[in-house]
């Protein structure tokens, strides 16, 4: 993996760059729809490609429980099984186990957890987490580390991305495929900017071919993010990717981008498309809602994805009130379409020096307060 | 609407044929997909016209019920509502008003019953199921009939198709777009030949544009539903669509198709995809099954549709498992490919003067026996 940084910003200081992989390369600022279980929720391979996406995310825990990692590895890896030929990341499930609360117990040597699917018992080590992604094969694979709620005492923040960092090391010794696949490390700390300081710190020093910033959007408010992006992002290295985890509304997207972030994933859009909200040039729109069923418009006039140019909002909400499959279809594609234009519209006001004055008219056109 | 006859089957007395619509034409004998709720379950219309079909059908009963018919006359009628451009049928909301059982009560002059969807009382008389699919705009339109049971008593089955041929007159007689819609009439009769003979002369004394066979494939032995053709098609005018409503199995399409029958619809394929099963040239395949767990081939290795052209069953497998909506549009779109592509088969079967011959190897290929 090569990370080529081609333009900063002049206006904000934000990054254009591009990330070669063994399966092709993505333009940065990046963002990844997630195909939590090997696919994007109503998307196939072919029409991920149409609407833009360079790169998608899977989740290891997800495939580790079903169908599990030896049926992806013989189906030729997760490019092979899911029919993907692009760049894949996989996250090391962490985040998922964490999310378990009570069903699991972390002790030093990895965590004990059962599974959600039918109670099953299973132990999740660093090395563990390595050698199921090895065998999902993705481009692009990150070390497992503890993803801490908000709010969390400082203490405990700090022996945790302090045991984040040994299991990191652990993870690049296990890493069985470092030619082939890049394996990141993941900043944790909350929202304390000393504690960030120091995993960034000491994941250097292990030494990675990328970095993340983990445990961020997980409740905190916007301010925080913010200022853990503003202190951390400068201490992370100019020549390597940078990846801000779970994000994915359209503010966060452009702020991040603004703070010098390059990797971007979430299931928002995918998410709240399935439950009848798309994103638009005007704001978020509830296509589901009584509103819309004599509403002989597309869901968004300034959008040119399929689902756009092709039907109204009074057909989608009859699809998503009748329980049509086409209708989550068609603002999932809608929403995807939405945000990897976005990042396009991103990556063209970096070449143009001006994201700021792009942030002040996307926020006013969309409705956010600019912050 | 105006059908053309091109041309015989020597060995069988299949007809080749095309219907041209407002909104273009179709060949015969032609399979039509059933989009229920103004949409063929989890397909587009581009992909339903890049598998080959070339017409499809609705429900007037659903979309009567949700959204209602004047949202779609308000939205362009169906071709504009659901984005298809081409031909379309409409049932007449018979068959599924008698599906309701308790829920329904039948008098001369219609139906009361109360809705699936929130228990609402309606009353459909054979004006008011013309005028909704006057609003609905479809190409061709179908009389209000009654669809009875099997088994059937006699006197029970000739008084229900006296009903229904005077229902057809009321039917004609309230229909209000006849230049763009062309009005069907439907042979009852049960499993009764001389019934049958009865309906089909009533019927073509009133003079429709095209003829349906109902109350077909209801639970009869298949000998009972060939004799009823081979007794009943003969006596249908030869320069007019025959249409045998509810059938779409493969044996069935091409036991129809050698007696004569030209349209045939089913929820089958479809329905079928959806619970993990799939029509191959070698017979059907649960793909939901534990044996395509590891099982790296495609659906059909013979099969040149988008899902065998790109994924494993493995992989479906997984998607089915996993509640994937991927999982279904697969297994959906295969299917549907396949019972097309059978349809193509034997119009060029037709061609070649050899249906039986391509019956035959069908079905020593598909594991029915032929009967």
């Amino acid at each position: 993996m090569r990370y080529e940084l081609i333009k900063t910003c002049k206006q904000t200081g934000a990054r254009l760059g591009r990330v070669y992989t063994p399966h092709g390369f993505f333009d940065t600022p990046a963002f990844m729809p997630v195909g939590t279980q090997a696919s994007v929720k109503g998307m196939s391979p072919d029409e991920l490609r149409e609407i833009g996406a360079q790169i998608i995310l899977s989740n290891t825990y997800h495939l580790y429980m079903r169908p599990g990692e030896d049926i992806i590895r013989n189906g030729g890896g997760l490019h092979g099984f899911m029919s993907w030929s692009g760049p894949i990341l996989t996250d090391s499930g962490g985040f998922q186990v964490f999310s378990l609360g009570n069903l699991r117990d972390i002790k030093e040597e990895g965590v004990a957890f059962k599974s959600h699917i039918d109670g099953s018992s299973h132990f999740i080590t660093p090395e563990k987490a390595i050698e199921i992604q090895n065998d999902l094969g993705a481009d692009i694979i990150m070390a497992f580390d503890e993803c801490i709620p908000y709010p969390c005492e400082y203490d405990y923040a700090k022996r945790s991305l302090e045991r984040t960092s040994r299991w990191a090391k652990r993870c690049k010794k296990a890493h069985g495929r470092p030619k082939e696949q890049a394996l990141f490390g993941i900043i944790q700390g909350g929202v304390f900017n000393d504690l960030r300081k120091q995993s960034a710190k000491e994941l250097m020093e292990i030494d990675f071919p990328g970095y993340a910033l983990g445990g961020l959007s997980v409740g905190e408010p916007a301010e925080k993010m913010y200022s853990v992006l503003e202190s951390t992002v400068p201490l992370m290295p100019g020549n390597k990717p940078r990846y801000l985890m779970g994000v994915g509304s359209p503010d966060y997207l452009i702020e991040g981008s603004i703070r010098g972030i390059d990797m971007f994933d979430c299931v928002f859009p995918t998410r709240i498309g399935r439950n009848g909200t798309v994103l638009t040039s005007g704001g978020r729109v509830i296509v589901r809602d009584a509103k819309s069923a004599r509403s002989y418009e597309s869901m968004d006039p300034e959008c040119g994805c399929y689902a756009c140019k092709n039907f109204t909002k009074a057909y989608i909400r009859h699809l998503l009130k009748a329980n049509e499959l086409l209708g989550l279809r068609l603002t999932t594609w809608h929403n995807l379409y939405f945000l990897l234009d976005l990042m396009k519209k991103i990556r063209q006001a970096i070449i143009d020096d001006e994201l700021a004055t792009f942030r002040q008219k996307f926020f006013d056109s969309f409705g956010y307060k600019n912050n």
